[in-house]
């Protein structure tokens, strides 16, 4: 069993499990997959076992990072090929620590993983999608008839359906039996290129719309032909080992061609294996997907092609390229339908990338009358305002605190998150959980509320300061930073104090402070006072269950009456979903990128002021000038 | 020295050169650039060897094939891998058989190739190539213009010039400094994808038209905006040492997906090859090439392409695919300018493929009235018959014979080659040769002159058969061939008899019989008496070169007016640069290689008996019934 804790106690070893960097100390003789299950107590991710952890099916596996481990079991050798252990592999189950381990747990082993938010709206399009299906008949080949498949296949799509142009991915002519025999065939093509052949009736075609974000990678398999989404799934990018935030990544591409190569390789990697999940659930293989939309940030895309990124890594943040990309899906390595496209949403500048584009589509803003503000909360935030006289956007670098990381007692949104957080009459706090669990943590959407609370009961300066001297803050264990309790042990899911501290408060405060002043910059060279915003459109998870009272109480979004707010959930997702099902969206999506003006923050010489003026902790345009 | 073939003289040794198959004894002791040079008197292949053999530049390499050859010398050692020379690598000037070696000559080391045929007519097509330029203004990147070229590139597309949808070739992205500075960049657009980008004022944009043979590659650089063509060359196919008929490639890539993967990979690097010698003429890289247009047959098009042949190799020879290709360079492994593409020409059937759809296009059948017969004359022979009720099509096996290959004296077209014979008015025989020379052997044209004469003297039967008793015909040295004496050794270059074999006769007459065969079945099936024909147009070095009078009177042609004849060229080629410089042709190629109805002579009960008939040498139609 673990111990608490407790540098002093010589048998217990610091296992820190990657992609999400939680942390626990291991009692000294005990697996990493009793590590893994004492973490995933909390609502982390876990290890999945299905033997049990007897070291007969050999899915846990997990692979050293760093530190030393008792060496391979017989079990080990048996499940894992001599690559697999020079490689790191080890599996969970029967690896025992020697000492402190840095661990990753590769994403398909990843057990019970959230499913992302996928409450967007449904989408409400006239469905054109660039791919489509033809069944064309087919007769065997003969000496009197010489002709291929391929060749009555051109011959019906000229004659029968009027294509002036014909083309057959060649790779797929590769890969097709030229005599293979039947009655009729049904083909898809994309624009005018036969990209699959189907001998037997197929399912209707299949698409991918992926948010390649930062920390999180969306998926969502849809019907191209209806716009249904069957399936929506979501993993961690597993990218984030080189560094949570973009400007570590990009630092670590620039390290040299083959670490550019690592980190595209493993984007690429993660939205197959996304993508093979998905379709597994459908009992298809990933050949089915005929389709592919990617939105993402500019620096994923810029990672994900392995373009050129010095230039974006610094001041001013240029971007190689924003414009819409179409490949081939295998020029990403994808294993998708021979033939495939894959759409690259474009972006407008250096931090503003296709995932807003596809976030603005999404959310409809282009189309909405007055002054429209759209807010999609991220590592990154984007920013776009839409007045009559065009459309303006920014980009800030809110970091991943919204999302629970960096936050002591931060986890993502699944059962026994505390969700909401509340001042009851008698000056109590007052917890609502998801699923109405014993607390175990606190998700994003209760961070806002966290900070309201403790304004309104005066234990939280303006200035995000905690008050020493009030009876609600204590010194946490082991150093001297402040901190509140919040959930007695007694009362949690994970038998320890639920508690934020100083550290966790001031990360808030500077993601809150970055979207603000972001607000007020736009909607300064506007010219725009926030009471003439008609509407305010949150997107992103963390967006669409931030309670709004809160943020508007703390200055996070513009003080204005409840009904002129819109939360859209996973817009971005939505946009990707659209841009898969609608040849019009992508000549929109172009349109829109190009006519969406940029304002670069950092250039701006009152972004420090306007920052330091949103520090405060107070509703908009309420703050003390600093200066 | 070389002795004269004499298999109980055991001091020498038989080299054969590949690709030609050109083969000669050797005394031991002699090294294989004497042998080379020995056989280059007669116009040959020659090894290029700029250090006179000397061992000193290691430009004179040649692969072992077969055979044993004395140790590596320290030349060789200084000047060629251990891989080169695990790879069979050599240099001519230092190796020494040991035995009877087959050698081939690298396409690269082959010196002073003749040019091939370039003389078709000039383009007279208004350009409207798929490459087009375009120059934009760009600003260098500041703080208050955080926009990569690429970026500025984008808008000017859009807004200057009025591009709906912008796409710019990822991998040009990729090589690309996204800070570059300049104050214009000149564009290369293929459709409306930016696929190279020129920071100074670039050369016109350059295409590369390629004439893909079974026996030749013929290639062609061209103005893309002008139609003019700057270089024209021509190389052996490289694959021939896999068989010199398209039968013995297909089996050959049947054996294995390593053996396709060769053939494939041979093609290609001859292309890249080709392109490079040519464009070093005009101080340039590869990467200068904006676009290419490949015609290749059929089996070609396969090998390239690494398409399943099995059902090309056997009747009824059926094609994976004939549509239309688009491809980028880089998937054919061509370092063309980045992004640029390929067009492969439509084919109509398993053997009629791009390169006669090119040379309908180059020789405009299609524009013409009346009853027009096309004859493309190679290794294989494609025949078009236009008719106002539709054009017809049929392929021939004809081989190599026509070419030089398997003809005892046959050799190419160069200095010294007999190119016309004569029956002078005493009955004795006339020669003409390319430059006057001496004569070194006979090329192509002057076989069916040969033929003819022959007939005429009565030495010949009409059945193909030499006449025993008369005193012009000879038994062979060394063999009980029947031949006859051309040219006496004294009045030769050689300084040995040129004779003509029955053996030879006997190839010619073969050769004759598939393409007259081929005429004949397709006129039948159309109703049409050869004298109802319009016009014949007559392409391909060959059929350039022919004499007229000779063709119709051995019955290769039909027997009509001089004036009904038209001989064009190297159609094929002309076909393949319309099409580089026309997007107007290319939709054009698309309609006529689907139009085309094509005739499968295997398929043909009739075949046999009209191929017997076609055996006699005697002018068409008036043939007996052999029946």
């Amino acid at each position: 069993m673990p111990s608490t804790p407790n540098p002093s106690k010589p048998t217990t070893h610091t296992i820190t499990f990657l992609p999400v960097g939680r942390r626990l100390e291991l009692e000294s003789g005990h697996s990493l997959l009793e590590a893994a299950r004492l973490l995933a107590a909390d609502g982390s991710d876990s290890v999945d076992a299905p033997c049990g952890g007897l070291g007969l099916c050999g899915r846990c596996r997990v692979r050293i990072l760093e530190g030393p481990v008792e060496p391979p079991t017989a079990a080990e050798k048996r499940l894992l090929s001599a690559e697999d252990l020079a490689d790191g592999l080890r599996l969970a189950c029967q690896a025992v620590p020697r000492g402190s381990l840095r661990v990753e747990i590769p994403p398909e082993v990843l057990a019970s993983q959230p499913f992302l938010q996928v409450d967007g709206q449904p989408l409400a399009l006239e469905p054109d999608p660039p791919v489509r299906r033809l069944t064309v008949p087919v007769r065997p080949t003969g000496t009197d008839r010489p002709l291929s498949v391929w060749q009555q296949v051109e011959r019906s799509l000229s004659e029968d359906h009027g294509l002036e142009t014909v083309r057959i991915d060649p790779a797929l002519v590769r890969s097709t039996d030229p005599l293979a025999a039947g009655t009729e065939v049904t083909l898809s093509l994309y624009e005018d290129e036969v990209i699959a052949l189907h001998w037997t009736p197929p399912q209707p075609p299949l698409g991918l719309a992926v948010d390649l974000g930062t920390t999180k990678i969306a998926g969502y398999l849809v019907e191209l032909e209806t716009g249904r989404v069957r399936v929506a799934h979501g993993i961690m990018n597993p990218q984030i080992r080189y560094g949570e935030d973009v400007i570590s990544r990009l630092s670590h591409a620039l390290a040299g061609r083959e670490q550019a190569r690592t980190l595209a390789r493993l984007a690429r990697q993660a939205i197959g294996q996304l993508a093979a999940a998905m379709i597994r659930r459908l009992g298809c293989s990933p050949a089915a997907i005929e389709d592919t939309v990617i939105a993402a940030n500019t620096a994923m895309t810029h990672l994900l092609l392995e373009w050129p990124v010095a230039q974006l890594a610094q001041a001013p943040y240029v971007a190689a390229s924003t414009a819409a990309l179409e490949l081939k899906a295998y020029e990403l390595e994808l294993d998708f339908s021979p033939g495939s496209r894959v759409f690259l949403v474009p972006g407008m500048a250096g931090f503003v990338g296709g995932d807003h584009t596809a976030m603005i589509l999404g959310s409809d803003i282009h189309t909405l009358d007055g002054h429209v503000l759209g807010v999609d909360i991220g590592t990154n935030t984007e920013i776009v305002l839409r007045t009559p006289a065009g459309m303006f956007c920014c980009s800030c670098a809110s970091g991943p605190a919204f999302e629970g990381a960096h936050i002591q007692h931060g986890m993502r949104a699944v059962q026994g998150a505390i969700c909401r957080v509340r001042t009851t009459p008698d000056n109590a706090l007052q917890f609502s959980t998801i699923g109405g669990r014993a607390p175990l943590g606190l998700c994003g959407s209760a961070m806002l509320d966290v900070v309201r609370v403790l304004r309104e009961q005066g234990i939280l300066s303006p200035t995000g300061i905690l008050d020493r001297s009030h009876p609600r803050v204590r010194l946490g264990m082991g150093d001297s930073t402040p901190e509140v309790l919040l959930v007695e042990a007694a009362a949690t899911g994970i038998g320890r104090d639920i508690v934020i501290t100083q550290r966790d408060l001031s990360s808030i405060q500077l993601a809150k402070a970055a979207i603000a002043a972001g607000i007020a910059l736009l909607l300064d060279r506007c010219g725009l006072d926030p009471h003439a915003l008609d509407q305010v459109i949150v997107a992103g998870a963390f967006g669409t269950h931030l309670d709004l009272e809160s943020a508007v109480a703390i200055g996070l979004l513009p003080q204005l009456p409840p009904e002129r707010f819109r939360q859209v959930g996973n817009a971005a997702g939505l946009g990707a979903q659209r841009l898969l099902i609608s040849r019009q969206e992508r000549r929109r999506a172009e349109r829109l990128a190009r006519s969406v003006r940029y304002l670069e923050l950092a250039a701006q010489a009152d972004f420090p002021s306007a920052f330091a003026r949103a520090l405060y902790l107070r509703p908009m345009g309420s703050e003390p000038d600093p200066d």
